[in-house]
């Protein structure tokens, strides 16, 4: 792995890394002290931008990288285990126990993890909330809620109560209505592509459900008030190849329909998301991204590190003349920052400055064009901080 | 990992074991040396009879292992990697070339991974291939079989054309008609839990699709009589977490149904696998299988492995007067072998020699009790041996 600096700034910074976005001597050092069957990892390591598949904490590499050579002592590799042997029965319920925990969620939630992608969950939504005849609400963020809007015109009709596809989606649509004889009303909390991300969950009498595969395990949510919490594990969970559903299966099974027992979230989870042969990997590796969520200060802390990497260049894109933002400022997403230099020309040159300071996966979405900086729980604030040096380096000699 | 014998005479087998049924000196030795990057594993490891997840290679646990911690000196763990970087790009188009190649499929099929599990192909099929007002024709053949057969039910008429229900699915029905005016039929090819295998597969004018998912890449098969074979990966392919189709495109979008994207196989091979993002980590540990497969002489040498395995663990079981196979002798699967113990009292004492001497994953399904020893491409003939010497053994002191 080469990690280049560009300057004696640049180097400094690079040489003073420490993984996963605890400072030394931080509160977080210390409940991370407590953990102690994670391993501390001292490498220096690309500083991966990637929206997802993306960055998780190193601990959880060499963790995940372990189990499959040799599960625990077992003898045998992770990947040639049974489903219902009791050590991955236990991998599954540690995940799920994990994920009511973080979140907050009230006891009688419950919690799978299925195959298929957040895509599977579009269509799975209208299946499981959309009553015969009936109709959905949908608030139009991005292409992942296009998606989902897609899904559910299939299935029957579909009111968009909001949308900010008139702005290329820069912004986050407010003091919309949710219709009270609506099934359910869905809305993605946070859109990967354009930035933007909700800083209040809409509210309704109406069962709430959200797609919240770009920020879950981000912030602090009141599950309370959702029927539905539904994300591909790729961003702040785990590897791709799982999507967790935490819902409220007093919600399910009022629509009339016929489902497939693959489409049916309430017979997943009563048959504890063991009704066919379960992505195991994938779910083992989001049980110990969770751990380490938890053993440094669960989801406030994580929250508090976000919002602080969030603001860390945020500052940087507003004082820097030669940059923008592309979204509303009160909707920037903190976990994904969209921002483009004003002078496009100027792009090779910043390209070939970031490449060489180690950074990964920064040019923007198609859609939007520019830079993306996915910011997810596991990328540290001295990675933010190197993409920071190397903007101010940039403006330096190209102001 | 404990590896303890209990006889002079299973110690020297434990003792002389090499991984993955390559008998030393023999012809798959020469190809195995060919692949270079294939490291040599010589340590012992349990007797994996587990029905899947299975044993996979040891070389195969041993890259997946290290691509976790850095994929390909990226820097990167392949967990972190984005499905559009040109890496994994990479591992999709090999993988997907394999399965082509392994299985000589024509030129024009094409090759998706999905998330799902098979579970979800019972679901799709019937959603891409059963015609608006048309039916389908099933042959019932096991558990696997019935849950297809429940899924084609919910989506319109359904034909039972041959089941061995009768006789607790210890057979595979043969002779039976398959209307011509059947939009498709559908067949299970190995039956896990009952330990049956067409030895021929159905033909028919009508598009014929097969769940291979317990016997894939463990026979040659003719793909051009096969519209669709699908298969989980968590027998001979790879972990839990994805699932192959291999199928004619011409054959599809014929239904007059309007698809979810998700659901529709003519989409995913249209976006080449990538319409939404796939599970990575399982097509990467799949695309390493298939390549071990590849190295060691490919799906045909398999094959003669597995008929050699299966050999030995059936005449076994016929020649010992305490055991007897549940199936038709004519269907006995080469993947599960299913028998009991005539007396079941004595289960207790076969249980503790067959685990003492490092065997795993033995128990027969709880629809069939007994025993089912599983022995996927991976299980070494070594390790049927030690399952062989255990059944002597036991029947030498009980017999």
């Amino acid at each position: 792995m080469r990690m280049l600096s560009t300057s004696p700034r640049l180097e400094a910074c690079v040489n003073k890394l420490r993984p996963n976005g605890i400072p030394e001597g931080s509160t977080f050092a210390a409940s991370k002290r407590t953990h102690a069957a994670m391993s501390t990892i001292t490498s220096t390591k690309v500083h991966n931008y990637s929206a997802g598949p993306c960055i998780l904490p190193q601990e959880v590499f060499q963790k995940a990288s372990q189990a499959v050579l040799d599960f625990e002592g077992s003898g045998l590799s992770i990947l040639e285990m049974s489903h219902r042997s009791k050590p991955i029965e236990g991998v599954m319920s540690k995940a799920q126990a994990l994920v009511k925990e973080l979140l907050g969620a009230p006891e009688h939630y419950q919690v799978v993890f299925l195959g298929g992608g957040a895509s599977l969950g579009f269509h799975m939504v209208p299946q499981n909330y959309l009553k015969q005849g009936g109709k959905s609400a949908y608030a139009n963020t991005g292409e992942w809620a296009t998606r989902a809007i897609q899904e559910a015109k299939l299935a029957g009709e579909t009111l968009v109560v909001a949308s900010s596809e008139d702005k290329n989606f820069n912004y986050i649509p407010k003091g919309f209505e949710i219709p009270s004889d609506a099934d359910y009303f869905h809305f993605t909390s946070n859109n990967t592509i354009f930035g933007t991300q909700y800083k209040a969950f809409p509210k309704s009498a109406v069962p709430v459900v959200c797609d919240m595969s770009s920020d879950i395990f981000s912030k602090v949510v009141n599950v309370d008030n959702l029927a539905l919490i539904y994300a591909g594990a790729q961003k702040n969970m785990g590897p791709a190849g799982t999507t967790v559903y935490l819902f409220d299966p007093e919600k399910l099974g009022h629509t009339g329909r016929k489902l497939s027992p693959m489409l049916d979230l309430k017979n997943h989870g009563a048959k504890d998301s063991m009704y066919n042969t379960p992505p195991v990997f994938a779910i083992y590796v989001s049980m110990l991204t969770l751990e380490w969520i938890k053993a440094n200060g669960g989801v406030a802390e994580a929250e508090q590190r976000n919002n602080a990497k969030a603001k860390l260049l945020y500052n940087a894109i507003d004082a820097l003349p030669l940059f923008e933002g592309t979204t509303a400022v009160e909707d920037r997403s903190a976990m994904n920052a969209t921002f483009i230099l004003k002078d496009a020309a100027l792009e090779p040159a910043f390209n070939a400055l970031w490449k060489a300071a180690g950074i990964n996966g920064l040019p923007g979405h198609r859609s939007v064009g520019g830079y993306r900086a996915s910011m997810y729980n596991a990328l540290s604030i001295e990675s933010v901080q190197v993409l920071v040096d190397v903007m101010n380096d940039f403006s330096n000699k190209n102001g």
